[in-house]
C-alpha cells in the first residue's frame, strides 16, 4: 500500500529526519511517501502560521491522493485534519487524534510539549476527543526544537525529568511525546522511566496501515438527521 | 470609535448588505468600516473553503487593526478567530461566541442554519464555548443564501415555520439566526414567533462597542502555569 | 432609555458608591435610577440573608418596571434574577452573569471574592453557567467590604497580590472582581497586572443598554416540550 | 426522636395531609411535628411564590430547630434547603434530594411533574445534584394539584397512561412523583405500572430518621481550601 | 425483617467484626445475618481478586434471597452489585453506592482508602455514581487493613492527620472510612476533626432498612426504549 | 508474533468461527491461537453469566501469557479486561474498547446490539471510555446469535434496515457490529448502506499487531499520587 505522509511546515531538514524515522516503523509492504507543501512556514509556532500552512497542505493532499492509499498529517496539533477528509475518500489519520485514542487504551497520559504557551490548546484538544478522564497532565518540557536538535542528551535528561515528575505528582502512567523534535526517544525512554512512551508519528502509520488493511475510512456521509443537544 | 468589520468571504454584495445592515444599528459615535479580503473563496461553504479564507483575512486586520479600536469577523462560524486575537491586541468579536453568549442569558437557544450538513458543526461550537445546557437544538432550514435573497418571503416563511417546531418540539425559547442571509429579519420574526429572535451580527457590533467603551480587550498575557486535567 | 439599578441590600452608603460608578460609565442617553429596597437586610452575608433579601427587592422590581427599559441587578451572587425574569418582561441582567459570558470571551479568567466562604458557591455558579472550561480558580482575597473601604491603599496591594498569584499558579489571563467594594479599581489594576481586569457592574449596565438598543429580551415562553435528560 | 417536617406553603389542608401521610409511615419512636409557615404563599406555583415563602420558613426553622433532631423540608423543589443548613446543625432533608439520591440506587427514573412549565427546572435540579447520567426523563402530567384532589381517579389513571410511555419510550426503570397531590399512590402505582415507583416524601421522613440514628448532619465547616476550576 | 450481609471475602474474623458492629447499630426489629461465601480470596487486593470473589458470592446471594428481605454487599468497592440484583428481586444495597449518595447530601467529601494504589479506582467510582462534584479527594492512608488492627492507635492517628489535610487543602466537609478497617472510628473521629464523619456500612444497612420499610427495590424492568447517545 | 485470541464462552463453534474470521485478515508474520476456557457459562447473555466466565478465562490468559506477545479478549463487553491487564505485562485488547476508539476517529457512531437490554449497558461503556460525544445511537437488532446462524439472509436484511435509520434518525456516520454473529458481514455492508462499517474482532486484532510492533503494552505503573476531583 502507499501512505502519504504530510509535514505541514516547509522545513526539509524535518522532513528528512521523519522520513528516516517511518522508514525504520513501516510495514514492509508499505510504500512511503514523505513529504511537505512548497509553500507555507518553515515552522508551525503559533495559530495564526498553522493557518498559513493549511490551504497548501490541503492542496499538496488532494493532488496526491489519487496515488495513494492513506494520508498521514505529521504535526501534533493535526492542522487541517477535518478539512482534508472533505476533500477525499481515502483514510486520513491525524498524529493527536491516533496517538491520543491509543493512549487513552493504555493508561492514564500525560503530553509533553515543547513550551508552556502551547498547555492549553493541548488540553482543549484533549477533551474536544473525549479524553480527559484519561489525562492525568500536559507538562512543558521549556526547550525548543532548536535545542533539543543541538543538544540531544539535553533533550533526553529534560525528558526524564519531566516524565518522572508527571509519573509522581500526575499520576501518569503513559508519557506522549507531544512534538516532533523529540521522535526516535520513545524506547529508550520507556525503559529509563519505567512506564509507557509513545511516538505519535509511527502510530499514525501504522493507523493508517491499519486502515488500508481493514478496507476502513471516514464516513463520507453527511448526517442528515436534526440533532438536539445532548445528541452529538 | 472605529469598528472594522470583515466579511470573511469576497463577496462585495454580502459585504453590502452587512454594511447597510450595521449602518441602522451602530452607536452614533462609532465609525464602521465593514470591508472583505481582496483574496479567497466567494463563499463559505465547507471546512476547507473556511481554511482558504483565513490567511488572506488575517492579513486583513494585521494591515488595519492599528487604524482600529475594534475588529468584528462577520461569519457565523467565526473563522480565524482565535488566530486573529494572536496577532493584534484590539479585541476582536466573532459574531457566533457573542451571540450566543448573549442568547444564553436570554433563554434556551435554538440556532437556524441554512443546511443540514453544518449541524454537526454547530452543535460542536456550543459544546466548545460551554453553552449546551443551554441548548435547545439545532435546526437546518434547508434553503441556500441564494434561494433566500431571491425569495425573501419564502425565507420568512421558513424561518416561522422552523421557529415554531424549535418551540414545540425542542422547547426553545430564543431563536438565533445561524447565517448571514437571514439578517434583518430577526424584529418581525420575534414578534411573529412570540420569541426572542437574535440576530448576531448586531449583537456582535454592539459586544465591540461595549469592549472598546469600557477599555476591555483580550489578555495578551500567555498561561504560564501547567494545567492539570480538570483545570482547564 | 431608562434603566433601573437595584443594589438588592439596604445600605444607602453602598447604594451611592454604585450611582457614583455608574453615572461615569453610562451611555449619555442612558438615565439611571440606582436604587435599593427599604426592608431587607443592610449587607449579604450569607445565603440566609439572600433570601431575606429577594422578595422586598422583587417587590421594587415589579412596582418600578413600568417606568424602566431594563433592570440591573447589582449584587455578584444574582440573587432573584431567575425569579425577576417571570415577573417583567423588560431585560434583567445580572451582574455575575453577564460580566462572566464577557470574561469567558477575553481569556481564562480568576474571579476573586472577598472571603473563602464564598469560594464554592462561586465555582456552582461558574458551572451553572457552563462557563467551568474558562475558568482558571476561584481566590478570597480574605478582606471584607468594610476593610476595603477603610484602607483602599491595602486593597488594591491585596488584589495585585492575588491577581499575580491566579496568572502565575493558575494560568488566569482576566480576573472578574467578584464583589462591590472593589469597584473602581479595574482600570488601574489591569494595567499594572499585565492582565484584562473585569468590574462586572458596568458591564451589567452596557448589557442593559445593549438589549435595549437590540430589542432584545428573555424569552416569556414557557417551554412546552417534554425535555429528556441530555436536552437540556 | 422528634422531627420537624415544614410545608413551606401556608395551605393547612395540604399540612394535613401530608401529616396523615407520614404518621403511617415514620418509625415508631419518631414524634412527628408537621407543620407550615403562618404566613407566604397558599401555593408555590412560580419562582417568585417560591421566594416569597423561604423567609417566613426559614424563621420557623430557626425557631422550632432546638426542640428537634432533624428537619424535613416538604416541597419538592427543596426552597430554602441550603439556607436552612447554615442557620442550624440538625439535619435538614429535602424530599427532592433525598429522593432522587434514592431513586439513582435503584434504576434509571423518571420524575413526573404536574405542569410542563416546571420540567426544565426539574431537569436543572437533576444537573445539580449530578444525577443525570440515571435520568431517563421529566414528564408532565399536565394536570393541577386541585384536579388531582377533586377526581384521583382520573389522577391515578393519567399517572399510569405517562408513567407507561416514560417505560417505553424513555426507558425509564424508576418513577418519581414529582409533587404533593400524588402522594399515597405510590404502592398501587408501583405494582399496576410493575416499575418501582417512589413517593418522596416518606423517603425524606425515613432518611432524617437515618442521619439522627447514625449520629450524622451536613457539615458545619466552611471550606478554606482555595477551590480550583475541576477541584469542586 | 431479615437483612442478608455479605462480606465478599473469605476471612472470618473479618466477617465477625463486621457482625458485632452491625448489631450495635441495627433497628430493633431487624434480623441479621452476616456472613462470607465459603469458597474465594481471603482479601480482596485486586482487581483479579474480586473477580474470583463475585461468583461465590453471587451463589450465596441467590440461595439465601429467598429467606431474606434484603441483601447487604460489604466491601467498599460494591463487587457484583450489579450483578446480583439482576439475580434477585429484594433490594441489594451496597456499602459504596449508598454511603456517596448520603454524603452527597451532607457535604463536600473526601475518601479515605488504605493504599494510594487504589485512589484511581475510587474516583472512577465516583464519577460513574455522577457525585463527582460534590468529591473533594480521595486520599491514601498508606496502611494496611492488618496495620489498622495491630495497632488502633497509630490508625486514628493516621486518619486524624489525613483528614485534617483533606479539609485544609481540598476544602472536604465530610469524610468517608473507604476501608473495612476503619470501622468504628466515626463517631469520636468526627468529633475529634470537626467534620462529618461517615462509616459506610452502618449506612448499607439503615438503607436497606429503609427500602424495606417502605416497599422499594431496584427495578426488574428492563429497558425497551432505544437510547440516543445523552438520553442515558 | 504471536497473539491470543480467547472466546470467554466455552462454545466451542463460536471460537472456530472467530478463528476463521480472524485468520483471513491477520498478518502473514502473525500466529494465531483462538480458544476459550474450558469451564464457564457456553453463551454470555447476562452480567451474571460475564461475573462467571471471568475466573477461567483470566487462568487462561495468565497460563498461556509467556508464550504469547500479546492478547485479545473477543467479547464485545471486553470482560475481564482491566483484571487481565493486572496479571500479564504483554498488551491485552478489548474488541469493544479498540473498536470503539477507532470508530471515534472515523465518525459518528451507532452501535447495533442483538438485544434491547443490552442497550443501556452499552450506552454506559462509551461513556466510561469517554467517547459519548462521538456516539450517534445504540440500537438493538431484536435477534438473537442463533437466529442470526439460522438465517444470515435475514440478519443482513435486518443490519441494513436498522443501520439507515441510525443514519436517517440518529445521523450515523459509522455503524460497529456490537456482537459477534454479525462477523464477516462488515465490508458488503458498508457498501451497501453507504457508510463505514466496522468488525470489531479484527480491529482488535490489528491493534493487538500494532502494539506488540511498535513495543508499546500497558502501564505496570501504579498511580502514587493523591488525585484530586477532576485530575482523574
Amino acid at each position: 500500500m502507499r501512505i502519504l505522509v504530510v509535514n505541514p511546515n516547509t522545513s526539509a531538514s524535518m522532513t528528512d529526519r521523519l522520513r528516516r524515522e517511518l522508514e525504520g516503523v513501516k510495514d514492509r509492504a508499505t510504500e512511503l511517501t514523505v513529504t511537505n507543501p512548497a509553500e507555507g512556514p518553515a515552522a508551525i509556532e503559533s495559530a495564526a502560521d498553522e493557518a498559513q500552512a493549511i490551504p497548501p497542505m490541503l492542496a499538496l493532499i488532494r493532488e496526491a491522493a489519487p496515488r495513494h492509499d492513506a494520508v498521514v498529517i505529521a504535526c501534533f496539533s493535526d492542522p487541517g485534519l477535518e478539512e482534508a477528509r472533505t476533500l477525499v475518500s481515502i483514510p486520513v489519520v491525524g498524529i493527536e487524534e491516533s496517538s491520543l485514542h491509543l493512549a487513552a487504551q493504555l493508561g492514564r497520559f500525560t503530553i509533553l510539549t515543547s513550551r508552556c504557551a502551547r498547555v492549553p490548546a493541548k488540553v482543549e484538544h484533549v477533551e474536544h476527543l473525549g479524553l480527559s478522564s484519561r489525562l492525568a497532565s500536559v507538562r512543558p518540557l521549556e526547550m525548543g526544537v532548536l535545542e533539543m536538535d543541538a543538544d540531544p542528551d539535553q533533550a533526553r535528561a529534560r525528558i526524564l525529568q519531566v516524565g518522572a515528575e508527571a509519573f509522581r505528582e500526575d499520576g501518569a502512567e503513559v508519557i506522549v511525546l507531544g512534538c516532533a523534535g523529540l521522535a526516535g526517544h520513545a524506547v529508550a525512554l520507556g525503559v529509563a522511566l519505567g512506564l509507557t512512551v509513545i511516538d505519535p508519528s509511527p502510530v499514525a502509520l501504522a493507523t493508517a496501515e491499519m486502515l488500508v488493511r481493514l478496507g476502513l475510512t471516514h464516513s463520507g456521509a453527511g448526517t442528515s438527521a436534526r440533532l438536539r443537544s445532548g445528541s452529538m
